[in-house]
């Protein structure tokens, strides 16, 4: 493990240009090979969701690398969820009872485009396109390629090769098809499945409904979202089993069956998305998977990082800030000085993977919680006393969602423990009518149901403690 | 689906055999091809657990072909566990407090002739060996096969296919490798494999040890087991770290260091296994790993049954017992009579998945619990109480190992749910000094606990529920 190493990246996506930055921040000589065109000269954005959720921890990550600011430029802050009935009534949720938390709607594309930017502003740092990669040779560290421009076929021999090449990643694959260990492996898929529809401008470029919050059609067993763009624009997704209720993707293939699912389900969006049957007809119908894996390294030789490592639902708004925090928990141990890239990868597996572990099981938690606790009564209380409690207790109380969306030192695995508890304590004492709530609470009265939670939850940590959970 | 279709079924094993019976019984055309040779002929034990726990889930499914009283003629009952430490000290725990509650020894090869000889008294059957199925195309029924005595390749077509192919179903590569529907898989490998030795008879034929127990040397680390054989021998299975830990199989590769392990941790053992060199270095080192999947079947089509679907790590005797009783479950939703393979696959799925995956993590969990909790005072103190428990109170209280193990007509996911529970109850029951024990309770000092834990029992499972969980 030298300064000199050359360092192979495969995948140029959000992962793989920040890693690439940093590693070239840190002197390593960095080749970066993409599959895909150059997304700063080409639109690929077809597929692939076009906005994400920017937080904390992917904020943390882009600090180190000196590219908060930058990012912050285009960042549209959501303060909360904007729920809609089926009579077009909205109600407000906030993410959080504390002044100045809330998440942001980023596009995929420029927030990639400017670290692909920042990172060939390195001159160790190169970026190769249209350039796919076909296997890994693991034991001997060479990557194999085809170039998409010349259908050449090309070796890269490195020191070392990281896989940021995403949920189907070619070093995954070749992990498993080389057999050179045993290899733990995962893909769970959910019955859903997702279509991303759109949402223009009005005439002045304005945005139709409000840009500052995450909108949400919650309906039980489908759901629709939004989320803003930079032009006025929101990103649709329709969240839908593939073959199970009256409506799913795989019977909505007429063109009146969609207009009429949409006109029962979601009247004022319809109202909005002009383009309903063509971009329904034409855009694809993803899937929603989570993958595990481990080892995520092969002796001081491989390793895989972000998607291709841990790609998981995206019902927590963690995908991208996972990847992002990877690099940033990488870079603190590079900063350990272990030696050698074997060190470095069995200290970074174990210090990171019951993170990402818990953020994949989070995410799915926040599916059926969003399909279906969010009409529940006693999670709508909970979510209220929740958010006085933050307001007033802010140093003192932290509810699940901010623990894992605000709380970038606290690690997922810990945030997802404590929460549970905490989830499960407020739900109990509610139901058990042991705290009673009002339209305003006083301070003095939050501080009763404060206490109460706090012992409750340390209870409930104690006795699975014991019982060895 | 008729009572003529064309039944094929890829795999000879223990779950194979019993459904092809099954499958003849019910007068199908059964066609079954296995990959090795006839056991029934040739010697094919190598690497493979020789001996296996049969109790009351496996029996069930037996009894429903006519197969239990002939399985019972070869059965070894064992009545609990006996722990050898490292000086060679002994002591039992028996696997329930009430009469006639025991597990048997049985050997794997055995079990399996008989089950093929009754599939063949069966004029509908025929059972091809040396068969290897390479590939199954799906979309239209024919799996493809290549005969290992003349080397030749040879499609069969049926009118449907069940897989009992094992843990590397070939099938269930089809599945994959065809990408015709999202199938979710994991295959999750523990840090530890497992070895097998032998423990001989005695000059006179007889066991060296007891063969009523099923003898255990619990280690932490590591640990060694030995299930006893109707030939006066022992099975005996070493699991151990691959790589982790003073001694682990990576190290142990010379002669002195594997004796000297064993002087060391199994002193006892050690004196009984004459060949303890040769069979270290010879026999095979097989990794332990859990799989499961999802969905099972294609369409009216195929089917995946027994370890194909899920196979487990062996720690808590359930592998054999959770496919044979899966043939139960399916023989159920046949007769259900639900028209078409489709429908019967479904609901077969809907049955039974829960349950096997249920299993599938109680196996694990006793990984830990044989490993960790076996010597710690908190768990002895639950065993001894749950015993006397099941003595004095044997129609109301069943340890989560009873539930498991001989209540085959609960399930294993809610043997799984209760068991938790109660473990939890009492764990912490004791934690909190709220249960007084001493030698020798009394029924009425029994009473007062049996109903401090379930009482306490019944409210952790609210509080979950409460939780959503």
């Amino acid at each position: 493990m030298k300064k000199e190493d050359k360092v192979l990246i495969i995948g140029a996506g959000l992962c793989g240009s920040l890693l690439a930055l940093r590693m070239a921040q840190r002197g390593y000589k960095v080749e970066v090979y993409e599959s895909r065109p150059d997304l700063r000269k080409v639109d690929i954005s077809a597929g692939r969701s076009i906005n994400l959720a920017l937080s904390d921890r992917g904020l943390k990550a882009l600090r180190l690398c000196g590219m908060e600011e930058k990012a912050r430029e285009i960042c549209i802050p959501m303060y909360g969820r904007l729920m809609h009935d089926t009579q077009g009534n909205t109600f407000a949720s906030n993410y959080s009872g504390r002044e100045g938390e809330y998440i942001n709607s980023i596009s995929r594309g420029d927030l990639n485009a400017i670290l692909l930017d920042e990172a060939e502003k390195h001159k160790n740092v190169t970026i190769h396109f249209n350039s796919g990669c076909k296997k890994v040779d693991i034991e001997n560290k060479v990557a194999h390629f085809k170039s998409y421009d010349t259908a050449e076929k090309f070796k890269v021999k490195a020191d070392v090769i990281f896989g940021t090449d995403g949920a189907g990643s070619s070093l995954r694959k070749s992990y498993v098809s080389e057999r050179k260990f045993l290899f733990s492996y995962s893909q769970n898929y959910l019955n859903h499945g997702y279509k991303e529809l759109e949402i223009p401008a009005d005439k002045n470029g304005n945005h139709q409904i409000s840009k500052g919050h995450l909108h949400i059609w919650p309906r039980g067993d489908f759901m629709l979202i939004a989320l803003p763009n930079m032009d006025g624009s929101f990103t649709v997704t329709l969240f839908l089993s593939y073959d199970e209720g009256e409506y799913n993707f795989n019977n909505l293939i007429s063109e009146e069956k969609i207009t009429a699912f949409f006109k029962k389900e979601f009247p004022d969006a319809l109202a909005l998305i002009p383009n309903i049957k063509e971009e329904f007809v034409n855009n694809p119908t993803g899937p929603l998977g989570t993958i595990k894996c481990s080892p995520w390294f092969y002796q001081n030789k491989t390793l895989l990082m972000g998607d291709s490592a841990h790609a998981i639902v995206p019902f927590y708004g963690q995908g991208m800030n996972a990847s992002f925090e990877d690099v940033f928990v990488f870079d603190e141990i590079l900063n350990q000085n272990l030696g050698d890239w074997n060190a470095v990868f069995k200290a970074y597996q174990k210090a990171r993977k019951h993170d990402t572990d818990a953020i994949a099981d989070l995410a799915i938690d926040n599916f059926y919680e969003m399909r279906d606790h969010v009409a529940n009564p006693l999670f709508k209380e909970k979510r209220k006393i929740e958010m006085d409690l933050e307001k007033h207790f802010p140093n003192q109380y932290s509810s699940k969602y901010s623990l894992v969306t605000f709380n970038e030192n606290i690690g997922y695995n810990e945030a997802m423990q404590r929460g549970r508890a905490q989830d499960k304590a407020l739900l109990n004492l509610i139901a058990d009518d042991k705290v009673h709530t009002n339209l305003e609470m006083t301070k003095n009265e939050l501080a009763v149901i404060l206490k109460k939670v706090e012992q409750q939850t340390k209870e409930i940590l104690k006795e699975d403690k014991i019982a060895g959970l």
